[in-house]
């Protein structure tokens, strides 16, 4: 990135080591975003902190809006060209796929007409007649099972200090949900609502006024927001935000109503967004060679895959882990599916589980304990990550940023697992959400991940 | 009040002395007011801890919703029967107004048409022929010069376990306001807006749909407001809760566009709610014979008075002290009026500067520190309040509750003054506010209490 287009975000300054030097600036005015650094023994390790460097030059100086809402097919034209079907996670075929990704799968292609019930989508999906590729591959992210396909409108964020775009679609709410697995008449008619009425809303609302995400997680963290499992805040400052434009759409009163109840039920609504943006905030550092910085985590359920800014669109995988939470009642341990969904790119952006510290309620939702251990949680992901925030700043922690760009090596070093807010599905399709936790991503994506760094 | 309203309620159990049976029930799930106490020496201690309990038992057992917008004259007769003026705090007469109070008065009577310049209103209320009453005296509480005139909207909320009702106008936003002193053609037609349109629409959403407050607050407290100074969470919660509302109201989209947009250009539009609420919530608390509990704190800008349980609707004054705090660019110290305004009926139910642990950010904006000090606001007021509310709870002190019920007593007995989080007013009329800050209740206050209980 040239200095220009560094200059034209909001950082004006990168200080890489010693920490006084930002603090002086910092007292001065400065936005200025503090790298640690710390002299190391790797062979690599030279260049690949220029490398780092850059690549969170480029994750902080990222500018997301949230701009539209597109139909999928639209924003990704080979949803249209062939029967494509994107779900979470890195890439694996049906034979290995979890029982929610499949009901969401086959809910799916019952949506999309391409067949006329459940047992005939099965058929279907398992003749090799359908194609499955992951949501990253084609800019997108989603959210537990993170089906994706041609009809369903999406969320366009545009990060404007680089041009990209991100999408994901629109969080269906609480209950029987394709997210988690969720694939009956209830779940079909949601998204055909989504697709018919709301979508088409929302987008010309965002399109009339886009909204400046970065402001926004930053009033969120200082609201009890973690983005993951808690988006009470931005939910609630996006609609705020939206209000005017969605009153001035036009719509009929009754159908204006519907929406703003739709988006008021749900204090997860704003996690989609969230999730478009992180995606937008770390696709810009792909490809920096040698820059072992993570640029996505994602689990399908039965895989858990990161990429890093040095190895660009390659997964390193691992067997994924159990989360360690609470279960909604009557439920146990043993109902639930292992992780799952996209929606780990949070914590890859600083969210989430890094910022625990500024959500302690997450941590007694989670099973992960009060308002200390939430602290404990921030400064432990502090250890693997190589900055803290300028503008995403944790009030609890005396204002400071929140940790941003794990770094693989970190990992490695410490055994330090990046730990994920997460919710919990049941191992069957079609039940749905049984609780939240927390997992961990496998120390195993991250030694790959080194290894290759090393070979390049 | 009868075990029966007590069971109505909320709170199941308030526990008197010691803590750890009410940890037990808390345990069990069962909602559970704390109460401290311990023996004390004070001839009239027994009897008054008696009443305290009594007092405790009415705040905590509050049920308050905000249910309407009406005309001031149609919920104060008074004020359509002869030319009378509401004003914040104890009573004074003109000769004794500060400013800014003078200021405001003075657009309130070319506001109601009583005289056409601010000239002629300034003869007419010199003259006596206006008369001048505390907020407090007719139901309602002000913000700061805190002016209720009869044609102005009132929110109305309403405390259904004891079926009073309290009122307090709509916040008018940054800027040139009247709360704040201003009376300019600017200020008078946002008024005119208020009355005309917004008031009345906003009254038709909240008929329709009235919004419980406790539950409201519980979540503010746990996003970063304490409800005086900060507003951002319960602003957006509140907006979120009623847009579906004010949609199928029926305004055209423009109208309906403006008012949404009215609502979230201020951060602080839900403070005039609060205070509202804090006073449906203390009222029913006053008249019990020999209790320290305060139940109102309020400033004119010339005294500060409150009152207590045990003496009904006496006040007790000392002169206001000036705020401590920070002033905005191009103005000291030396523009600052003294403390005014009804909004001290926040901490005196536990908001404000005692809930600042839930509120860092205020901290920094009032000039009072950072987190750390925030937490120690927060601590040295639970010295001089008598219980812990338990549904509104500060996540950073591990989910304790907010300290409520300042027992005048302990005030004395610790020297500990109530820390107030306010906005400060130029001490000029017509200006508007110049900083914000921390004003502390004056001691003499609760010494002329003490001594008027002793008496009776």
């Amino acid at each position: 990135m040239s200095i220009d287009a560094l200059l034209a975000g909001p950082v004006r300054v990168v200080n890489v080591g010693l920490e006084s030097f930002a603090r002086d600036l910092a007292a001065n005015g400065t936005a200025v975003a503090q790298v640690d650094w710390s002299p190391s023994r790797s062979p690599f390790d030279e260049r690949t902190e220029a490398a780092n460097a850059e690549a969170l030059r480029r994750i902080l100086a990222a500018a997301p809006l949230l701009v539209d809402v597109r139909r999928a097919g639209e924003l990704v034209p080979e949803l249209d060209a062939e029967r494509l079907l994107l779900h979470a996670g890195p890439p694996l075929p049906w034979e290995r796929m979890c029982g929610p990704l499949r009901g969401a799968i086959c809910g799916a292609i019952v949506f999309e007409g391409w067949v006329a019930d459940l047992d005939a989508a099965e058929m279907l999906a398992a003749s090799g007649a359908v194609k499955f590729a992951p949501n990253h591959h084609f800019g997108a992210v989603g959210p537990m099972t993170g089906i994706t396909t041609r009809s369903m409108p999406l969320l366009v964020v545009e990060n404007r200090a680089f041009s990209n775009r991100s999408f994901c679609t629109i969080n269906e709410g609480l209950g029987k949900v394709m997210r988690f697995g969720g694939n009956d008449a209830e779940v079909l008619a949601r998204l055909a609502w989504l697709r018919d009425e709301f979508g088409p809303l929302l987008g010309k609302a965002l399109r009339a006024s886009p909204v400046e995400l970065n402001p926004l997680i930053a009033r969120g963290l200082a609201m009890g927001d973690e983005m993951h499992q808690r988006n009470v805040a931005c939910t609630s400052l996006l609609l705020r935000n939206l209000s005017s434009a969605m009153a001035a759409a036009g719509a009929a009163p009754a159908a204006l109503a519907k929406a703003f109840d739709f988006i008021a039920g749900n204090d997860q609504f704003f996690l989609n967004v969230a999730m478009a943006m992180g995606k937008s905030i770390l696709d810009p550092a792909r490809g920096i060679e040698r820059s072992s910085i993570v640029t996505a985590m994602a689990r399908n359920g039965t895989d858990f895959g990161i990429r890093v800014a040095g190895c660009g669109e390659e997964w390193f995988t691992a067997p994924v882990e159990m989360p360690q939470g609470l279960y909604f009642p009557g439920f146990s341990a043993a109902d639930a599916n292992p992780d799952i969904g996209d929606s780990a790119i949070l914590e890859a952006v600083g969210l989430g589980g890094f910022s625990m510290a500024a959500a302690p309620a997450v941590a007694g939702f989670v099973g992960a304990g009060g308002f200390a251990d939430a602290v404990a949680t921030t400064r432990a992901m502090n250890e693997i990550a190589a900055a803290r925030h300028p503008q995403w700043k944790i009030p609890a922690l005396e204002f400071a940023g929140a940790p941003v760009g794990i770094d693989a090596r970190r990992v490695v070093d410490t055994g330090i697992q990046p730990a994920i807010n997460t919710g919990i599905a049941h191992r069957r399709a079609g039940v749905g959400q049984v609780g939240a936790g927390v997992s961990r991503a496998p120390l195993a994506c991250f030694e790959k991940a080194l290894r290759a760094l090393g070979r390049s």
